[in-house]
């Protein structure tokens, strides 16, 4: 080894200790008798100190030391006169009695400080220094621990973990499939993963009971601003159980998770129905770290004469604790926000509860004080409160709430990254209609199987959209962090969805005929989840997005901006591959 | 859960109690009066007990569940009349009471046994199904179980564990890359990686100072009998290292992995040089399970007028202890042998050590008594023993006569699968001469880095090829398992071996440009290595072929016979790639 130590675990114990660190040049402070360097490695910060009167040749060679400068050092472990209580080493210093420079450094492009002058290109571009930085380095240690935390849970209960292949068959179903050409096979190519689904499956119809993989999938979608075109998943299946087992045994997971990284404990792990979600809070996956619950008023308010809610096949509010005194400016935020193109209602609606119990509203010409206490008792408002009122088509003015919902409860400081709400959504609906296509697709995938109590409404087209699935997500502070199904594993079920999915018979075993077949030769009951590996440690973390949990991403074009792909490749390797570029 | 235990838990102290297994029908008696049916899951075989007597209805059920239907019984753990030694669960069986079938099944294709009746071809497209056989799914269980004790040792010694993209860029150097046309950047393509090698040595910049990963990389070769186009690498790079750093920590995850997965403690792990192994093994991956050391012999043999000697670079045996009474077929079988086209020696000379002491030659006409006791003292030998022995050019020579110690190896019974001998093998060359190309090739890759003492002798083209890197590889049971070296971590020494390899500086810094530049803002020394896991996989599971270890393998064209992948496409993907098919 070319140390003895790191430089982040001498203390003042180890006072008077000969030592050798090796690091960066973290920066660097010329007082005229001494120069001190903070020497920087993955554990931490030491302070090197260099003393002009004892020894000036050295001292002006670590004055040449610029910025990431790699350097050995060895010297005596001394304690410091003006200790650093911030840092673990900040005790102590080294008197350095020998200096060898490993390497030199250009100047960084940018600075590898918290607060970087580095725009978001340049950081790309040079990744590798971006991931000097402390905080980039500590999200990318928080997801190594995430990942073997996973590991030792699951390995615990019994689960495998299984690598199932990259280069597997396109089909043509869903998002975008990356393609492989095959140089053996001219004309053909293989597809990457947009998850292991068929093979998980088919490892459950092989009796492997419980697997999982932290694996890598791919999905060539445009991307928008938080998806990646390679991205991780928790990918897990089990067998022989219901989806009580697959919800206790993952929520076990998600408690052991929040235990051993971030030392929280989950007391609560609710469960609420797709249905209730949407009522409730106007969104599959509803931020419940504060209540602020959708109230229906259609029954309070119809009949009135103002035509919008008349009109209206829904009217629905929240109720904002204390915000009576919102300022008519503060409220035409509101109104804007909610005007927006992509939330998209028409107008906002309010009432205050002032404090001494009356009630002001922006529609006082059509409801009177005891039409608007109506309203009040319809909230359990209390003086203090704000009612925010959207109407409109029913779908439409949930999602709308469902973001007024959100703003207010950022305004209000209900949304603390450092505390954490996880939920179960169950009871999804099976089917989606697509009103261009006129026809219902998969909302989780063709394998996810309906209800038992709720087979029967499959045999009606009208019906189709009220059949439920036993399928779930995992949300956790208003974010999808998983998402599973128990899955059909009859083969007359299974033909039967891909028909109301609209594939005929010879798609149907073209694209799956594997997993169709397999379910000939005994396919147990089975069920199982997959996580967003990469948005779980990006939650973890406390941050908005994945990018920075992901040691190389890729830019919104799918760029690798420090390597410099995808780029173009020679002709004869086109050639080879029976390819060649479409003109 | 559809079951209170697995078929492999149940014992003599479990009886009375009322259970609920599920599981596979393995096999079925009807004995009459009574049937019983083994029931298989992934933790055993339990047998269940239906009696005509008590309850016909249900035993004619049973009698009707034929092979491979999944079942759902519910009983009384009872005491077996006759039991089962074998069988872990063999003191007891479930005298059932009530039975779900849960799914029916074909027959299958081939039988579900150790020994079964399938062909490769047909198991390749039954894999499902092939996975069922306990010895298959025995292997994938011992590879979890690899992959998770390498993680708890590397996460033990501080290793984080790194995702490295999957699309990165493709570089013409090396063996072929699987391309990936990008549709949001037309004309362009990722590529998949042969290896992580790069963006762990940018990790190494980054400050990350000791990275792991078990990755899935990808090599468009030509597949021989035992590769795959997808592989498993444990992949690790140490910064702040010398060689020796490297291989104590890495012979520490060798030993580790033995004593927790085999029980085995692995108290040698000598070392080899490079020089030694090709002199004393003809091998740098020598099988050391046994000695048989090559002797040569030009300073015996020469100058006795037998031309072929005389002729010859080399003169070369080994001695075969206890083969002396080795009969004329057998040693012609071993002529036969070593004169086939891929070992290609021209004959084979031998000298058989009698009981007596006397000594019988192949070449008695050239060699007296008194010659061969020379032999027999270079060879150490004693009366019972076989010398075999070469003659030729030097490295076809060694190479042949190593392909002859490994087949007297296994003749005389001193390869068993269940016997382990592990070694580094050091100091390999740095430069490959190609006569066909006639340049240097890397022989580990152009970023390995030469032993400070030889870098004088990269300044002269005649001597590149005595240049020693800091290289190692390890070798179990002569199979080459890891391996790994010091790397370049100065840019201009980086440039010159990017010039010794041929690249002109403009195609280096087009493919390796980002690792240049890096280079130029403070990379540490750092040093690495890669296992290939499918190959320790099989190794440690005693078989020869890695296709067994690897849940879903493709055969030897690169295809999976399962999905059928590769495949082609849609135009209408084509076009969208902006790519079309060659005609």
């Amino acid at each position: 080894m070319l140390r003895t130590h790191t430089c982040g675990e001498l203390r003042i114990q180890h006072q008077n200790q000969i030592v050798t660190l090796c690091g960066w040049v973290q920066k660097s402070r010329d007082l005229g008798g001494m120069t001190f360097i903070d020497l920087r490695d993955r554990y931490g910060i030491t302070q090197l100190a260099f003393n002009m009167e004892t020894n000036a040749v050295l001292c002006e060679q670590a004055r040449k030391c610029g910025r990431e400068f790699v350097l050995q050092v060895t010297g005596k472990v001394i304690e410091r006169s003006s200790k650093n209580t911030n840092l673990p080493t900040g005790e102590i210093e080294i008197e350095v009695t020998s200096l060898t420079i490993l390497n030199t450094a250009n100047t960084p492009p940018f600075t590898i400080e918290e607060q970087t002058d580095g725009g978001d290109d340049l950081r790309m571009k040079y990744r590798y220094l971006d991931l000097r930085r402390a905080s980039v380095r500590a999200n990318l240690q928080l997801r190594h621990q995430m990942a073997q935390q996973t590991r030792l849970y699951l390995d615990g209960k019994d689960f495998i973990e299984v690598e199932t292949p990259v280069l597997i068959k396109s089909t043509p179903e869903g998002a975008r499939d990356f393609v492989v050409p095959s140089r053996m096979n001219p004309g053909e190519f293989y597809a990457l993963p947009q998850s292991p689904q068929t093979f998980k499956q088919l490892l459950m119809v092989s009796g492997f009971d419980r697997y999982y993989q932290v694996v890598k999938c791919f999905r060539d979608e445009d991307l928008r601003a938080d998806r990646q075109p390679e991205f991780t998943q928790i990918d897990c299946e089990m067998s022989f159980v219901e989806q009580e087992d697959v919800l206790n045994t993952f929520e076990g997971l998600v408690k052991h998770l929040f235990k051993q990284v971030k030392g929280i404990d989950i007391t609560e792990l609710p469960r609420m129905t797709y249905a209730d979600a949407m009522k409730y809070y106007g969104s599959d996956k509803p931020d419940t770290r504060f209540d602020m619950k959708f109230v229906e008023l259609n029954a309070v308010v119809k009949g009135k004469n103002f035509k919008v809610f008349d009109d209206a096949a829904l009217v629905v509010g929240i109720c904002a604790k204390g915000c009576a005194e919102y300022t008519r400016k503060q409220l035409d935020e509101l109104t804007d926000f909610v005007k927006r193109p992509q939330i998209g209602a028409t107008g906002l609606v309010y009432a205050r509860i002032n404090g001494d119990g009356s009630i002001k509203s922006s529609v006082d010409k059509f409801y009177d004080e005891t039409a608007l206490k109506e309203w009040a008792a319809a909230f359990n408002a209390e003086p203090g409160d704000l009612l925010l009122i959207l109407a409109g088509e029913a779908t439409k003015t949930r999602k709308a709430l469902n973001e007024l919902r959100l703003e207010m409860g950022a305004r209000l400081g209900l949304r603390d990254k450092n505390t954490f709400s996880c939920l179960w959504v169950v009871d999804f609906p099976l089917l989606e209609f697509n009103e261009d296509e006129n026809r219902y697709f998969a909302m989780h995938h063709p394998f996810t199987a309906p209800k038992p109590e709720d087979v029967k409404l499959l045999d009606n087209f009208d019906t189709l959209g009220n059949v439920r699935a036993n399928a779930y997500d995992m949300v956790i502070n208003g974010v999808e962090v998983g998402g599973g199904s128990v899955r059909i594993y009859d083969k007359t079920m299974q033909a039967r969805m891909f028909e109301i999915l609209g594939f005929t018979k010879e798609e149907a075993q073209h694209q799956f005929g594997f997993l169709m077949n397999a379910f000939e030769f005994g396919a147990p009951p089975h069920a199982g989840i997959a996580f967003g590996f990469d948005r779980l440690c990006s939650l973890f973390g406390g941050a908005d997005s994945i990018r920075d949990f992901i040691a190389f991403p890729k830019n919104n074009s799918g760029r690798d901006m420090m390597i410099d792909a995808p780029s173009t490749i020679d002709v004869k390797q086109l050639k080879e591959l029976s390819i060649e570029l479409k003109s």
